[in-house]
């Protein structure tokens, strides 16, 4: 007989059965289910990751739909168990799906919902935490601090960046790259210099009529700059934030090339996928300059780090957390959850993933849709009016 | 024999004999002593506070100046044995002189000078970097990371704050506490509740103004409000950031009963006075509200923390280090050398110590004046024009 495996049950007479794989932050996202006739199992496992088997054991023989996460691997085994089981939707409570054989979900009928939309400027915060943490060296001075090393005032301890008139580097300058350089330019009145392969006309006026307001106020202005290559960005900028997608052409995106035309005493700030970087790369370089000071979300191997990098100071590194914030994380809760209620209640698909707003708000009744479902069209599901 | 202490000297056959009681950032201010005619004298003493004992063994028989720290105790005995070897100058590199006893310069005929109008935005962009690192659990995710007790993504590992839409609350909106306000509003779209016993009147100007921009760009306004006692700060802001001066009206300022009517999840961050918070109520309060977060640049018993503060994960502690930035620190380091320097030479003492542009300028000869003296009036030292 097999180990048996712990869920807390939510409403035990609802007529429809769905199970979600983790316990997520926030109620609204239980009292969505519980409130529209489910009965929700949420798996109590200790376990960070639930393999293709555990989450076999939840399914069982009765399933109406599944919440999951994007460290499990979603394939055929799990969508035709699940269509065996009499389900009819499953959900990530991520805005990314490379966990997700969508194609092999479709094959089964299986609607696969992600949760878009509520990202953006938590992500973005987070870049700019890791921006300010690395320039204030604020991850090392706590250590000496808690260590007792701090006896008396000195001008030369812990001496680091000042933002205000330096020039800030976006790599990629979609909604995140945008939001955190809105967050540098108009906080720390950082001139901006990035590079995409579009252009960026929606932050590039922004930034242009903020400065003349500045300059109404009789400030000096911020400036901004489209760098022909990633090289003008790296060689210019004081503290670069990295947010491309990930893909052939933006693996090891940042290598001992590139890095050694970086500035001494710049700060690298990564928040967007591992890969871009040459991690091993990366630590040498760290280990060579130890006024270059770099902020890391995301590592090439993660959930490890290569080695080296745990032991440098001049390095802060935080576990996957860009999108760690209380509204993010019950917004994506609450968004997984009406996908899966959206497809079992038979309602539309909603006509603009990005455009989520209404199925936040804490207390009011959301629209009668799903709110992101990514193989939608490949379903032939319906399209809601907004 | 009393011990040797050990200095390093500049243009050793300078005219006037100056000491510095530390090494100091950037070469600057060594270039602009040795050029103009001193001997510069740099002690190498490894302690990090020297005694007077340390001083008068520094100062001599034949000394004209000495510049030193805010840690050194600077009362009768040094400046009348700074007068004995015919010394008429004495800087601090510090826009604080709590350490100095001006009575009695004065008494002695010595100018003490100071290095105000370098410091507001390093200072409040310290204060920005503890409220995102509290507010985003930086330190204690990076020991996690460290740690190695990282084994994949969570939906609950290190939830924080999204700071957009909340509310900052400022205690003192002078210079750096309106610097430290428009960083969080401008950055993070946050809404201003301040309370000061003076009416900011530039600030709540600058932050309607800001509004209507953003308002006259599609977006949704921030708004302030000046608030009539300092409890409905701490009631309804998200983010608080102290910038009181030290008096005995501000003397344990956040204490068990105001600590007590501050939101459960609120981030309070301290970059003025360390007493300004009772530490030991504030350990208590850390311990029985773990989503309560801080961010302290001082410390009641600085250089030590009150016992339980080092092992509190929800506090961020740093060593003193608001004005720790390369531009700030090397311009108070040329800024006291300045102030010597121009009483060595009987220049007049600048119009407004707080417009000090001119005296920064990497590479153009400063204006013949000194930067800012203290007790310019008791000493009758003549005033330069603008």
């Amino acid at each position: 007989m097999a180990k048996p495996i712990s869920v807390e049950v939510w409403n035990p007479s609802g007529k429809y059965r769905v199970v979600s794989t983790k316990s997520m932050p926030g109620t609204r996202w239980i009292r969505l289910l519980a409130d529209n006739g489910c009965r929700l199992e949420i798996c109590t496992e200790k376990k960070t990751i639930l393999s293709v088997d555990d989450i076999l054991a939840l399914i069982g023989n009765r399933c109406d739909a599944v919440i999951g996460q994007l460290t499990e691997d979603w394939g055929e085994v799990l969508f035709s168990a699940l269509k065996r089981a009499g389900g009819t939707a499953f959900s990530n409570m991520a805005v990314g799906y490379n966990n997700v054989d969508v194609e092999a979900a479709t094959r089964n009928g299986i609607a696969v919902g992600n949760t878009p939309g509520v990202l953006t400027e938590t992500t973005a915060e987070l870049a700019a935490s890791l921006s300010l943490a690395a320039a204030r060296r604020i991850v090392e001075a706590d250590q000496f601090m808690r260590a007792g090393l701090y006896d008396g005032w000195l001008p030369h301890l812990f001496v680091g960046n000042l933002l205000k008139g330096q020039t800030v580097g976006v790599i990629g300058a979609g909604r995140i790259g945008s939001a955190y350089a809105r967050m540098m330019i108009e906080g720390f009145k950082m001139n901006l210099i990035y590079y995409d392969l579009y252009q960026s006309t929606r932050l590039e006026k922004f930034v242009t009529a903020y400065g003349q307001f500045l300059k109404a106020n009789g400030e000096q202005p911020v400036t901004w700059k489209r760098a022909a290559t990633m090289e003008d960005v790296l060689r210019e900028a004081d503290v670069i934030s990295l947010h491309p997608v990930l893909d052939k052409t933006t693996y090891h995106l940042i290598n001992p090339e590139r890095l050694a035309i970086m500035k001494k005493e710049a700060v690298l700030v990564n928040a967007s996928r591992g890969p871009v970087i040459d991690e091993v790369a990366l630590v040498e370089h760290l280990k060579a300059n130890p006024m270059f000071r770099v902020g890391l979300d995301v590592f090439e191997d993660e959930p490890y780090m290569k080695p080296g990098l745990a032991e440098m100071k001049n390095a802060v590194v935080v576990p996957h957390i860009a999108s760690a914030s209380k509204w993010t994380r019950e917004g994506m809760a609450s968004l997984a959850a009406l996908n899966v209620l959206g497809k079992i209640k038979g309602y539309p698909v909603w006509g603009n993933p990005n455009l989520i707003e209404p199925f936040l708000k804490e207390d009011a009744t959301p629209p009668a849709a799903c709110p992101s479902i990514v193989n939608a069209k490949q379903l032939g599901l319906p399209s809601s009016k907004l």
